[in-house]
């Protein structure tokens, strides 16, 4: 259930986007326990002038390939799952994709299960919220 | 006070869009309890490699067109409510524009009255969150 | 710790947008109490027809340089904040740009510490959500 906008840069190569996106969710399911089948992400590639980030705060040196993963997901996770998440996705970009993790960034989102609709107009959970 | 990020496929005509546009607004007004006028939407449209979804998870197959919209509401609504703005959306979408509603996917979040700002740098709200 | 998206029009040339990131920026810095450096913004510039709000609702008359701000932040912030950033933002802008504040929309979110990892595969907190 969740949904991840990967904020990437211009010019990024379909296969990396490709690649990017195979270990993003790769480390979904691994440590949010989400189903393999339940992968949804849209990609974005805004201009330089239009992507806008401190190149040192919280960082080393976040570079011109900056990334940034916005997931949202349906139901809370612990804060070790977070940062089971976030240590995972920063080593598999690295070693598979030599990106430094300095350039690597995210942000988490929660709702409830009631809040997704994944088809035909039905809710996925009826419960209350 | 609901704000909709329209996620469509590269090439959707503008007709098309402002048909869905509508369609979405219409049916957050019935069933959110959204005035007529309170009416904002933004609509993205990327490149098949930049939308990335399964194809059966949870529906029977999506196809190209697979459409995502994801609103944020101000207030909570109950889940009677969001079961019933999900079901009419598909409905409509699929008898006005022949829409798949294995294409429909819907999710939502909330936040509170006092976390808008409508224009004139004034809160909408001024209570405590 | 704000993530921000700023929705404006097609257009809207570089420097503008540039004095527009910085105008916000120093507003979270001085009402949001965000440190100087904690900057990241995203920018984007639909076409007119995707971008769709009404014209009057809570507002004199938007027009066509409507622009949106969805802050999300890592914290919540009281009432009095919000109100104090709204109105700063919609102030300066005013005085700086001239940008009408009819014209300027803002949502805020939260989400906590816990949810944000500005590198390194690091939570920012390692605190319970």
């Amino acid at each position: 259930m969740p949904l991840t906008r990967i904020t990437l840069y211009q010019g990024c190569s379909e296969a990396r986007i490709a690649a990017i996106s195979a270990i993003l969710h790769q480390t979904l399911v691994e440590t949010f326990d989400v189903p393999a089948q339940d992968r949804f992400q849209i990609i974005e590639t805004p201009s330089a002038s239009q992507r806008i980030y401190d190149r040192h705060y919280l960082s080393g040196t976040r570079g011109d390939n900056f990334m940034l993963f916005t997931v949202l997901a349906g139901r809370p996770r612990a804060t070790a799952q977070k940062s089971a998440f976030c240590r995972l996705l920063a080593q598999r970009l690295q070693q598979q994709l030599g990106v430094d993790p300095d350039d690597v960034m995210v942000v988490i989102q929660f709702n409830h299960v009631s809040d997704w609709s994944f088809s035909k107009g039905q809710l996925y959970a009826e419960e209350a919220p």
